[in-house]
């Protein structure tokens, strides 16, 4: 049976995350939706990254095995005809060996955070950024980023509810950059914790309203527990950007 | 009794556009509304560019004479706390002269317009940009969008509802650029008329599918005749950035 790979764009808005759950409509769920409807049978797609209800991406990659061996581009477009009108869309598909697994077969996930800081509320980015009412110094966020960078236990960064073996993590890259009112923070790694990228900006938020310093950032790493850690961001800034195999 | 000065940003994707009208929501009603709360009796609120039906702005202007005499923030903060959920948010207020006429001292008028052009369709930016298929030329574009530059009778790109006395308008800039698979188009003119961006970008994009060569963009506009003209572009795409005083 032959197996596809699927980059998915898709506003995380209306949906309870990534994975198919009882309680909601979930991305998956809308395209194994689709899937249904292309007489092939029912799918289980599998995901590089489980996103957080809320959360888009614009580059999320999934794999599913499908009987029917179509080309790559007839696969998208008849998935993309079944989506609409949802707020998920499929930009590529590939066909891969079956020993492509977008899960395990990743070697790095890159996500993009966004806080839009000033007075007036979001209109045309309401859902698509953290509206922040303070002017954030985005030069002391970017020196609290760094001491993050590397190999840590990053417990602190974690939530209660991630399955994870290990809380050791290696954070390649944690960038923060301002566009006018709005501060982009690009985060990469080969994996990441549940809720860690949104940890790590709450954290850093704090250095950039001046209320924690970069030496409390470090206190919060090494104390390797929850409490230490900053208000976790909310979902709707975040996007994940791409996946690298 | 003072005259105000708004800078306003809204999602048009709800309203029947800028303009208060008997047939549905505008941007214009809502802000009315919000003043209403502010027990300053009703207002009468003066745009700079009356933008059509599911056109947005991050840059509009407004001016409005109120009968309370607050601060240029204690308004701004007010009018926002009122304007919740809507997707409308006040970014400035300003206390200026009665003078000031936020339609008639507009020395320019500055639009961005995107055109989204890939395969699949829009998901986080739906009803954000204009999603056209197929691969455009955006340096052909730029060399067509060049002819409209100047004083012309823009007969051709004009609504047959437009109400201006004269055809004959200054464009500015028409400037075709792109960010991966994003055509952004930035139009600037002391003032359009009614339909005059869009109306230019769907002749432009015409160019950009090869349908159209730079001559027949020449003839269009000699043509001076409304049959002469491309598609109008769709509203979504279609941004007011900034007016100039």
């Amino acid at each position: 049976m032959p197996r596809y790979r699927l980059l998915v764009e898709y506003d995380g808005t209306p949906y309870c995350g990534w994975q198919r759950q009882a309680n909601g409509p979930s991305v998956q769920g809308t395209i194994e939706t689709a899937f249904l409807r292309l007489e092939g049978g029912p799918v289980t797609l599998k995901g590089a990254g489980r996103t957080d209800t809320g959360v888009h991406a614009t580059g999320q990659v999934a794999h599913v095995d499908f009987p029917r061996d179509w080309s790559a581009d007839k696969l998208r477009d008849a998935l993309n005809a079944h989506l609409k009108p949802h707020p998920v869309a499929i930009l590529e598909v590939a066909i891969v060996g079956e020993d492509f697994d977008a899960r395990f077969s990743a070697k790095a996930r890159h996500y993009l955070y966004r806080i839009v800081d000033r007075r007036a509320p979001l209109a045309l980015e309401q859902n698509r950024a953290w509206h922040v009412r303070t002017r954030l110094d985005e030069v002391a966020m970017q020196a609290a980023a760094q001491v993050l960078i590397g190999h840590h236990d990053f417990t602190t960064f974690r939530s209660t509810h991630c399955q994870s073996k290990s809380p050791m993590k290696t954070l390649d890259r944690l960038d923060v950059t301002r566009i006018g009112d709005t501060v982009e923070i690009r985060a990469s790694a080969r994996s990441f914790l549940h809720n860690q990228v949104r940890s790590m900006v709450g954290t850093v938020k704090l250095v950039g309203e001046g209320k924690w310093d970069v030496a409390r950032v470090v206190a919060a790493l090494d104390a390797r527990t929850r409490e230490a850690c900053g208000a976790v961001a909310p979902a709707a800034g975040l996007i994940l950007t791409r996946v690298d195999y």
